[in-house]
């Protein structure tokens, strides 16, 4: 049975999140069900991260086996066919190796979680950023988001349901940028990492917004790194910020 | 009375346009609304343009005579927070004074036209641009485009419901960009006039399209504009791609 990469894009607002649910609208839900109008019998597909509800997604990336060869294309093409009008398209597919797994050869995702910082309630891109009402300071975010670069315990930074084996993660980058947005300013928060604990970029950010909006010294993020401990987390912030941008492969399927 | 100008920005697609109608949702309608949850006799108020129903707006001006005196920014929380959950906001407010009107004042109005060129249906991005599914010359729709700068009679691009006394209008700029989009490459149509006919940026942008795409030559827009035939126009393309993106005053009453 042909294997295929599939590159998906989908706005989270309407869904239970990435992972199929009994009585739940969920994007894996609705990819299968796209595919069973290809081929009733169809396996289950997995993905390279199972995200919350309504985060978002630019480049997510999931397999599927088809007993059919298509071509990948027009296996996108039937796809986003079959998906309208839900807020979901396939935007890249590839025919990948048997052994290829969109989740177990990742070595690397990267999210983004957007920001906005203005007054007045955000219009087009409402449900698409979070709206902090005040600004912030940048330079004291990104001196605190220093503190997490790097191999470390994320005990805090990680939901109590977080699943992983280990608390240890190795954050590769975090890099804060200034973005002008259209609906007014935006701060921009890129993550990296092979992989992530549940909620913690959410986790991260939120801490970080309290350094940027003065509750919190920079330093009291590597405090709280340090103490391994939940409860010395910040508040978390909302999901429909948060994008996954992209997943990495040893070699790019969709190259 | 005090009266008092608002700059509006509002996502089009749930109203039947700006202007007020008996029994369609309108964005004057919602504002108005707003505004006598302040003052229940507020008359009614006036807007730089009168955008068609899905049409966007990130810098809408318009005025309202209040009787009690209000602070400016209070003002405009105030309707921020009668407005919700629609997606109006006041992004600004100023007093203004007694002879100064919205539409009579105004000596600039600009337009931004988002178009999205992709195969995959946008998501994120899906009622905010109008998206094409092959890319666009850029060039020969810059070269159409020119012939259009400058004082002309517009009556190929102007809608036959049009009310203006005149179809011959001054296009003071008309500059396509290109911008990385959310979504995937968006072409971004600046236009820029002291008034426009009714549909005309649509017209224009619909014609520049079919330039993009190699169906008409650059020429072919000139010899449309000299035919002064609305029949000799290009498709007017959909609404939810536009955008007015601000208003000029001699004066600006947001400085």
């Amino acid at each position: 049975m042909p294997r295929y990469a599939l590159k998906i894009e989908y706005d989270g607002a309407p869904f239970a999140g990435w992972q199929w649910q009994d009585d739940q609208p969920s994007v894996q839900g609705a990819v299968e069900a796209a595919l069973r109008r290809l081929e009733p019998e169809v396996p289950r597909i997995a993905a390279a991260g199972r995200t919350d509800a309504g985060v978002h997604a630019l480049g997510q990336v999931a397999q599927c086996d088809i007993a059919r060869d298509w071509e990948p294309f027009r296996l996108s093409e039937a796809l986003n066919y079959h998906l309208k009008p839900l807020p979901v398209a396939i935007t890249a597919a590839a025919r990948v190796a048997d052994d290829w797994h969109a989740r177990f050869s990742a070595t690397e995702r990267r999210y983004l979680f957007r920001l906005l910082t203005r007054r007045a309630p955000a219009t087009h891109e409402a449900g698409r950023v979070w709206q902090v009402k005040t600004p912030l300071d940048i330079d004291a975010m990104r001196a605190g988001a220093a503190h997490l670069l790097g191999h470390h315990d994320f005990t805090t930074f990680r939901s109590t349901i977080c699943q992983a084996k280990s608390p240890v993660k190795t954050l590769d980058e975090i890099a804060i940028t200034e973005a002008p947005g259209f609906n007014g300013p935006e701060i921009h928060f890129h993550l990296r990492a092979r992989s992530f604990l549940h909620n913690q970029v959410r986790s991260i950010v939120g801490t970080l917004e309290r350094v940027g909006a003065g509750s919190w010294a920079p330093e009291d993020v590597k405090t709280a790194l340090q103490a391994r401990d939940r409860a010395a987390c910040g508040p978390v912030c909302p999901p429909h910020g948060l994008y996954l941008a992209g997943v990495g492969y040893p070699d790019d399927p969709f190259a």
